[in-house]
């Protein structure tokens, strides 16, 4: 690998496509290898165990493609960075900069937290927020309907409106002013959250979380950024024949114009 | 195996307890052995190859075990029953007694199907409802969220029954008069297609019909009875730790009184 190798961007499905985009703003000369394991979609109803070998199983894939760096788009994948095999590449979780950026942005200490529920049992996101400031308030809840929702595209839809509401009224009720979408799927329905909070929360989403990361790590030279001036490419596997789906949710999210082909692993 | 041995049952998820019941409520002194593929749930959302992988790969569970019968309590799982590689047992699935019982029910002709994409991209009920009668006309349409409805245990929620409003308003335009439920999961929520369609619609589930198959394989003795007069036993297995979920729908499908122990695999 050297600087003009890809960075590696894993996510159990389409959710990994709101880094991607992220990314791409923030790095838009780098090469992007994206792997949805869309077969194995939703991640975050299973248990550690289950994830631990799925996420595993999926580290030799970048290795063959000699990524420079391996995001994990996922924040259920993103709870066991510390127990994944040391590989030839660095790999970068979204869940210690979603807890930053958390504390970044919350004036009364007072943040909420909504993730699948096997992130919400990891206590990742408590965990990490407590340990960098031991005075905030963290209120957690599982929202398992999000992830399928953003898989079938039902965004800005009335239903979504209100399933985002049912989950979401336990952090009005305690008066977080900042709420991390601990889900990278959730961003694709990011007007339903808005909607519900107005002005009084601040969402906080993964994507531009882990682009301040990288950002430093460029900036101090532990990762090579591409010295190339033109846009970079973009490499698009799913591990399942699921490229109708997969296709129509990455154009609410990346547009339409542009996209790379979809490789069925 | 023998006439003890227990008839295997076989779902991705809790969704084939609504089979299991009816099952346990037909022949009640038979013995069952229920495989629910948590790790891998949901089905209906993946390829035809990745779910006849799966399904292969666990009828060694049931050789095992030494059933007398499988039954698989999942429509999406069934549509492939002819691709499954030969086993000791006889395997039973739900789309051929699903399609009778429909054609059955029906007086107009006018069939509706609401399954998984899977189950609906694999065209097995039109097919088989129109090589029964070819004067049918059949309207199908798939509902991704309903399966992780059901195995969120929203039974009966107001955001529930405008999910089912949203799939089905296709069959009241078109005036089918019988719905196939073709998930087993769907009976789990039941009470929303029947607040949606009244008494305009009969609802056809997958295991009162599956019961009348096994009837007539009991009758005709290429099925042998458990000739004891108690009580059968049911041993129930599941793929994930997700027990906690399991067990609050299981209690929703079939009472809180003597559940089986769920073990893990």
């Amino acid at each position: 690998m050297n600087q003009f190798s890809p960075i590696g961007v894993f996510d159990s499905g389409v959710g990994g496509l709101t880094v991607l985009k992220a990314l791409r703003e923030s790095f838009p000369q780098e090469n992007y290898l994206y792997m949805g394991d869309t077969a194995n979609v939703p991640y975050g109803a299973k248990s550690k165990d289950v994830i631990l070998k799925l996420v595993t199983g999926h580290l030799n894939f970048f290795s063959q493609h000699k990524v420079k760096a391996l995001v994990l788009a996922c924040n259920t994948a993103s709870t066991l960075i510390a127990e994944l095999p040391a590989q030839p590449y660095p790999i970068f979780g979204v869940i210690k900069p979603g807890a930053r950026k958390a504390l970044e942005s919350s004036r009364s200490g007072r943040i909420g937290v909504i993730a699948t529920r096997a992130t919400i049992a990891s206590q990742a996101y408590p965990n990490e927020i407590c340990s960098l400031n031991p005075q905030s308030v963290v209120i957690s809840m599982s929202g398992a309907l999000l992830v399928p929702l953003a898989e079938e595209g039902w965004v800005g839809d009335p239903i979504t409106n209100l399933i985002v509401q049912r989950y979401c009224n336990i952090f009005a009720e305690k008066k977080v002013d900042t709420l991390v979408l601990g889900c990278t799927h959730y961003p694709i329905l990011k007007s339903s959250f808005s909607r519900f909070f107005g002005s009084s929360c601040t969402l906080i989403e993964s994507g531009p979380a882990i682009c301040e990361d990288l950002e430093n790590q460029f900036a101090n030279g532990r990762l090579l950024s591409n010295p190339q001036e033109k846009i970079g490419t973009v490499a698009m596997t799913i591990t399942d024949h699921s490229e109708e789906t997969f296709k129509r949710v990455m154009q609410v999210i990346l547009g339409t114009v542009g996209l790379p082909e979809i490789r069925v692993l």
